[in-house]
């Protein structure tokens, strides 16, 4: 039998107490570690977040809870090696894909770090200036940001164990509210690592973060009214947690982040080869295949001008054709594993049903395997599909397969491109390319309202641009409709979800003694 | 037959096909008009709004809009005489208590269209500075907030047909958004006559305003994923909707403001017939009669040191007993009615409820009404229950009884009363009073977290302040928890529930291309 990973409930480790559910090795399909949450104590655990955590958190100020952030980091550092390990045996990612989850999260973790310090020593926030309520200034009313009295639920999606965390638990923990995680069960041995060594070094108080792997069974019945709880994943789970009795009842505030048909647009203008339509090319092949495109945040519709159809074909092609696909322990691999063999199940049940409706430009199912039995390994190639007639393609914009798969389509203007666009019905993101930027910053904002971030690749940025799935701290993570509705990171933006805002209304002598460093 | 309510959808008055429901004057009896909803092209009309009301609203500048209010604003004002009619007739209130309602209505418009005036000549609104995504400037991310492409519908509550529709229309149309009103079906004549009035003037374009009276059955089933709804009434109709497939499962935008028990803490320190003692007396009789108590945000506990406790039921019992009760036609009467026999019935069935667990202090079934037939008129007095042990009188922190209601109760020191204020679970509002400002600053800090205002009254702003329970647009509106979790007004903060964010991550020569005035 392999190690029952242990959860962190209650300021202690814990055993389930079922037989375990196996994670496996995508790659290879062995048995690595087991998971069970069955016989916690789930009341107890809550209240001890609730009650020990959540008021050591609030007794530290921002800059205080800062420098618990850094040594977080300092700790997660200093192990980078076993996580990229944990990461090749349980996600099946090459290297540089392994990074994107690591040092992604370590990076965002340090990100809130130093934003925090900027508050420095004091338990609350100023929002906004003073207004007046009448015609002098006697009294006023002055906004304020305080922690929420409760904790953070994070049911987290398997393909970013370690970002997945830190991206929620950063904002979270600097906010003064302590988390619980329940990582996706099929990579949970990652998030649990981390859990474990961050617990252990003690640069936490007791209860400030509790990790729960394995079912998700009774977790939400635990909601209390100054809880809050985010979720990435499917929209089907999502729709169980909103109709959930603490949410609809308790007012349990909820953060979704769910499905996406991102969209990569070229506008017209520019020819096959010029710089904008090789930077398009290289996006593309570059998102459909980065973590075997199971990022939320992936390209999964292409639009380019009728003129530009095959030539944008040809070349998003001539790249896929070179991605090495295979174990990602063999140095020539590019592009590793789906997780699991549900997950390749499901991928290529999605290409199937695509592919009734579309031609297949590039066949990811004629790539070999390097150094990996297609019989056991859970490798496939990444599959280009495109569709002459963008408007009555109906399936591809309104399925998103997780993996290495986008559909090229053409259209006939910009007016057209954008509504096509919007028939995703609210993505994450969108990336337009182009050297106009005029033509650029007018389609950004046409679309702003569909997405929670439009991605602009000029040809002045051509090296400079963080890249369409690349989720950078700095700016908002989270889009309209379709992908959930959700709002996380984007600087100190995150802070609001964890903090209740409050209006004071005071003489400006009582104004005067909210001492903010009380 | 009495006159039947037209409904404004899809650009035109219309009529429903049904026999209509009755309004009726609370005080006399009688019917007033009829409405209905019955046979209304929902689909169709909702698809005006978004297409036709919307465009033309995003159109237009936040200026443009500005002016559009002030327009509105000023045909109300001209009206006013005929609404002070309606709110006799249909809500049987005193004219102050009407005055809280139309005058607070339009006051609030006219401040959005002040507040829009400093937003200029743009459409969208700038969401802080740009951020650095790299070492240096060349690739930067700027957030934008740009209105959403839906439509705004109100489920209003019966106690504030103008001010209900007013405070939360004004923010949506300055934003860009149109507006569908579904008033309360008790009191839906002064919300019709008020969209009648702005419609018919023409300051507005067509599909910006509608107004549906009656039923709301298949109103939640039209919304679409970029709709927004807000909802002011009971815990049971939010979680109903909560729990629909439009909120569940498209993520449409929800802001719910739901019951509240309200809380009036008397800090320690001061005696009776101190400033601060006399200013608690008079303002938790003024709450718990200013339009029968039929505020969500009426004071329902009273808090007040052990020693006091008899003082302040005597203080706050000696201005009930000069409450006058009975139609608002007549000069001498200072509390008219509740709204409808049915109120009439919950509150008598709440007051019953919680006098099985407390001591009537003082009795509201005394007071003889003027110029009312008690077998008629939805008129009662003022009831001040105590409960000497506010630790086990549980049913007294879960229970909003809706009319002129309020308990008082003893604590033993301020960690104990901040204790029992938070048995609301979350709270619209609490007023706190006392002479020490900064018992009273760090009082109301501690109590931020669980309320969407406090409300701090010293005596120093003994005539300055403007009231436990009236909301001004300056301040945020809603609470966490029990309240509903919602955030109305609080400035321009209110534009944020109708405007989606975006972070724009380009190059700095596009972001320069984002012209404000575009």
């Amino acid at each position: 039998m392999t190690e029952l990973l242990l959860n962190h409930l209650g300021g202690r480790w814990q055993a389930g107490t079922g037989a375990g559910t196996a994670l496996v090795d995508p790659v290879l399909g062995h048995e690595l570690v087991r998971v069970d949450a069955t016989g916690l104590d789930l009341p107890a655990g809550f209240a001890h977040a609730r009650e020990v955590g959540g008021a050591a958190l609030r007794a530290l100020t921002y800059g205080q809870r800062s420098a618990m952030l850094a040594a977080a980091a300092k700790v997660l550092q200093a192990r980078r090696d076993a996580y990229y390990d944990i990461a090749t045996a349980n996600s099946g990612t090459v290297k540089g894909d392994s990074a994107v989850d690591i040092d992604g999260g370590i990076y965002t973790l340090g990100t809130y770090a130093k934003l925090g310090e900027g508050l420095g020593e004091r338990r609350y926030l100023a929002d906004g200036e003073a207004a007046r309520l009448g015609k002098d200034a006697l009294f006023q009313s002055q906004h304020v940001l305080v922690p929420t009295r409760g904790l953070a639920l994070f049911i987290n999606a398997f393909n970013f164990p370690s970002w997945g965390l830190w991206e929620k638990a950063a904002p979270a923990l600097l906010s003064g509210v302590p988390v619980i995680v329940k990582p996706a069960t099929a990579t949970a041995w990652l998030t649990q690592q981390m859990v474990r060594d961050v617990v252990d070094a003690g640069v936490l108080p007791p209860g400030a973060l509790s990790v729960i792997c394995g079912s998700s069974a009774g977790l939400l019945d635990q909601l209390q009214p100054f809880d809050v709880v985010s979720f990435t994943g499917s929209a089907d789970t999502a729709a169980l947690i909103r109709s959930h009795a603490a949410v609809v009842q308790r007012s349990v505030r909820v953060n979704i982040e769910a499905d996406s048909i991102n969209s990569a647009l070229l506008l017209p203008g520019d020819a096959p080869g010029s710089e904008a339509f090789e930077l398009l090319a290289k996006e593309v092949a570059r998102e459909m295949t980065v973590k075997s495109g199971q990022k939320c945040t992936a390209i999964r519709r292409v639009f380019v001008p009728e003129a530009l159809y095959e030539a944008a074909a040809e070349a998003i092609g001539a790249r896929l054709v070179r991605t090495t696909v295979g174990n990602p322990r063999n140095e020539s691999v590019r592009m590793g594993a789906l997780v699991s063999r549900a997950q390749l199940a499901a991928v290529r049940e999605g290409v199937a049903a695509l592919q009734a409706h579309t031609d297949t430009l590039h066949d990811g199912a004629r790539h070999a395997l390097i150094d990996a039995d297609p019989a056991v390994a859970c490798c496939i190639g990444p599959t280009l599909l495109g569709a002459r007639n963008a408007d009555t393609a109906a399936l591809v914009h309104d399925t998103e397969v997780f993996g290495p798969v986008a559909t090229l389509l053409p259209y006939r203007d910009t007016a057209h491109a954008l509504a096509l666009v919007r028939r995703g019905q609210g993505s994450l993101v969108a990336s337009l390319y182009g050297s106009d930027a005029h033509a650029l910053a007018a389609a950004a904002l046409d679309l702003a309202d569909n997405h929670g971030r439009v991605h602009v690749i000029s040809p002045d940025v051509a090296t400079a641009h963080t890249g369409h799935g690349n989720v950078m701290p700095q700016s908002l993570h989270g889009g309209p409709g379709r992908a959930g509705g959700g709002e996380e990171l984007g600087g100190m933006r995150a802070l609001g979800f964890y903090h209740r805002r409050c209006a004071v209304q005071a003489s400006t002598a009582v104004l005067g003694a909210l001492a903010p460093t009380a």
